[in-house]
């Protein structure tokens, strides 16, 4: 065995519940799980690394269904804004002046508070993912799931009305479906990589090249994940290409779009009934919460998508608006957010929230045969969360396992002491193996200021709220 | 000088705005903030101790104006259940089983996670508070404003159906009316406690020893501090005593008791007229957002009553709720709901939620003359805030200050690395100079194992929607 971590609490994932098993132990082998369960049926003695789980929980790394990591870099640049400013006015400026370096340096910036809050799969979405998979994920050995930004419109929109439609450019979307196809060659036997494409919504990307992409997941067994139905920008472009009356999920369903290749990434500005059309069309979802509420004050549809049967799990998406990508901080924020949304206190419970971020992480990632719960034979993706913090006392087994409400409602993301990706010991007792932290925080802080300081002029020239705010002296 | 710290941002509260001072140095002694500037004015190396404040924030340590610390013993108790079941069903049939030692060692454990995520007056309202205070607050030397709960009704409700009108007892009333003026005479003088009146709600109390606390507050100069209009369970008992058409505002509005001295907690459950009628009263309010939103699945009104002119500030209630007691939750958890509550990004900007928790929170529990800003003469209860965390990274400066958002939407609880009260030094460096974090973490875990056994049968009779959540295994 390669590892044992003998006399812990498993959360399995497995089942209807939390699968919990107490005093148990779990050995991991070759990237996988070789054996768990109750009975001392090993001798745990008998490994390379012993852990002892005792007062702690053991259960799969988080997925992190959605982020843009590398935009981590531009944190507290876009926040108290109203939503129509928020791309084109807000963070525009500053995206305008990363070079693909800055990128990779808030991409390290991003993964590593992902990681150490237990984070151990995180599907990317961007442009050029390959410069981050290469640079980032493959060398520190996270799983990922590599989403090329695919759109058809130009970078620079922080002068156009939100009504202007958007300029397409054909050829900049043919450069994008051929660099997320290469992906697949790219990546081919990578245990930690796979590929999906990334189409970024339906008012940047023609109707032509969405059915092509489709076409080549359908070949590929591969899925699509697209932002659909995000709000008042989308929207109005939407009307003013297609119609006043139409919508984006109108729109993909009149062109065969909506099938179960498909991943809907935010879907807030949706009917119920548009809701009941994507799940009965097998699309999957991913809801943002912190993103979401801080960018356009709404909450994720999740509760709802879930009730109708349709599988649903988080994401982060990026840190100018939610602030960071600590999946523990989703859990809670989902679970408030839908209790105060239809103001009932028993919505998203605890567990509920945990399955959001393993097993139907996993389900909608199409990762579900390798991660997502602890079962023999899947990848070793594990990780171990410190009962004995102050903020997770007292430690109670019986009548019932208070640490499972404590684990969302009290937890902030620095009690996870051990994080194993396929076998590998990234974090070991809080500090990670490979990483140094201090020299990413260094080189992202001079890089930053840099930014910051070139994108003044432009900033000022966008005029977003923001720079009234700062003029009063109030950011 | 006692204490410098230099070389740091501070953000004094004062004015319209956060009162930023980058490059500045603050000087303690005797207690007494004695010198505050850009300037190096004073030679900070001439002091017992000297803090090197670059890449920190010096700032208030924060107000949590409303806490129940002594139940913190039963974190993840009662969560995820309905409204009507949590406090008689839910969390009643633990309580009966606390001891008084218990309870201290529960506000122990409760005021340490408190005091290490910033917080360092700590508003404490309970039954017997006098214990709480001379065990954990004054040994420790934490700031804090006792609260003698004051009811006339029976602990053990657990029976009772909703519409069962609560019996009176009046001796118990007067009892805890006798101790709380009691603790007036007991801590005159101290600098670290001030005492105020605690009547626990109006559907627990009669209308006469209402009104004696009010005339006491008024010869004292002091307040009295009280759950105002608290959602189904206390409307139900005042419609049962008082008439259909009647609710707590007016009931006290027509019994002269709204005035300067109340501040009324949580008032969820109120018209905005009736809000109108607190605000024009120089009634203060403190919204529980963690509580509220997790119990009720409520956003309490607190942008409302700024908007109206009203005091308001926050605190975190009791732990089996929200979860724990920091403050710096808080912060982003009012911000966010209130956001999803009215469809609005801009709602309670990061620079509002930092004066609730500081400025506002000092004005409300009448100590403004003594903490919540930085300002010369001031009592010296001052925080740093470590920005060379990963989370709070990057530190920009140029063109605006991005660690404003990041302190509100980004930390997490674990970045407080300097705590000082009344110019005594209670963190340092990340450690707590007096308090064994370990010993108290064990005595919790064995009175909370001790306490959930016996009351698992009076757990079950009580039969909360938890009881059979834990029969399907998902708790």
């Amino acid at each position: 065995m390669d590892i044992t971590i003998y006399n812990t609490t498993l959360l399995t994932m497995q089942g209807k519940g939390l699968g919990v098993i107490p005093n148990a132990t779990i050995g991991i082998e070759e990237g996988l799980v070789k054996y768990l369960g109750r009975a001392k049926t090993i001798d745990y003695k008998k490994a390379d690394q012993i852990i002892d789980g005792s007062h702690h929980i053991t259960m799969p790394g988080f997925i992190n269904s959605h982020i843009h990591s590398g935009i981590t870099l531009l944190r507290g640049a876009a926040q108290d804004v109203p939503e129509i400013e928020w791309m084109n006015k807000a963070i525009g400026p500053f995206v305008k002046h990363l070079t693909k370096e800055d990128l990779i340096a808030g991409s390290k910036l991003g993964v590593l508070e992902g990681v150490s809050s237990g984070t151990t799969t995180f599907a990317e979405y961007t442009t050029n993912v390959k410069d981050l998979v290469e640079e980032v994920y493959f060398p520190w050995g996270i799983r990922v799931v590599a989403i090329e930004t695919i759109n058809e419109v130009n970078r620079d929109r922080s002068r156009l009305k939100p009504t202007d439609l958007y300029e397409f450019d054909q050829d900049k979307g043919i450069a994008a479906f051929k660099r997320n196809k290469q992906l697949f060659q790219t990546f081919k036997g990578n245990p930690l990589v796979s590929v999906m494409f990334g189409p970024q919504a339906l008012d940047m990307i023609s109707l032509e090249l969405l059915k092509e992409i489709q076409a080549e997941c359908h070949e590929r067994l591969s899925k699509f994940h697209m932002h659909v139905a995000q709000g008042g920008r989308e929207r109005l472009q939407i009307q003013g290409r297609f119609g006043k009356d139409k919508t984006t999920v109108k729109v993909l369903k009149s062109h065969d779009l909506l099938d179960s290749h498909l991943i809907a990434v935010h879907i807030h500005d949706t009917t119920s009934q548009e809701r009941e059309l994507l799940v009965n069309n097998d699309v999957g979802m991913v809801g943002c919460p912190s993103s979401i509420s801080m960018i356009d004050g709404i909450v994720p549809p999740v509760s709802h998508y879930r009730s109708l049967g349709g599988i649903a799990s988080l994401g982060t998406d990026q840190a100018p608006g939610p602030g960071n990508h600590n999946m523990i901080r989703e859990l809670r924020t989902i679970s408030l957010l839908t209790k105060v949304l239809i103001q009932d206190p028993t919505a998203i419970p605890a567990w509920e929230a945990l399955q959001l971020v393993s097993v139907l992480g996993s389900h909608n990632l199409g990762l579900e045969k390798k991660v997502g719960t602890l079962e023999v034979g899947k990848q070793a993706d594990i990780i171990t969360i410190d009962l004995k913090k102050v903020n997770l006392t007292p430690e109670i087994y019986k009548p019932f396992y208070n640490f499972i409400p404590n684990l969302v409602y009290s937890m902030n993301g620095n009690e996870v002491d051990n994080v194993i990706i396929n076998g590998e010991m990234i974090i070991h007792n809080y500090k990670f193996e490979k990483i140094d932290t201090k020299s990413i925080i260094d080189d992202v802080n001079q890089r930053a200021t840099r930014i910051f300081v070139d994108a003044e002029e432009d900033w000022i020239q966008a005029d977003s709220q923001l720079v009234d705010f700062h003029r009063k002296g109030l950011i």
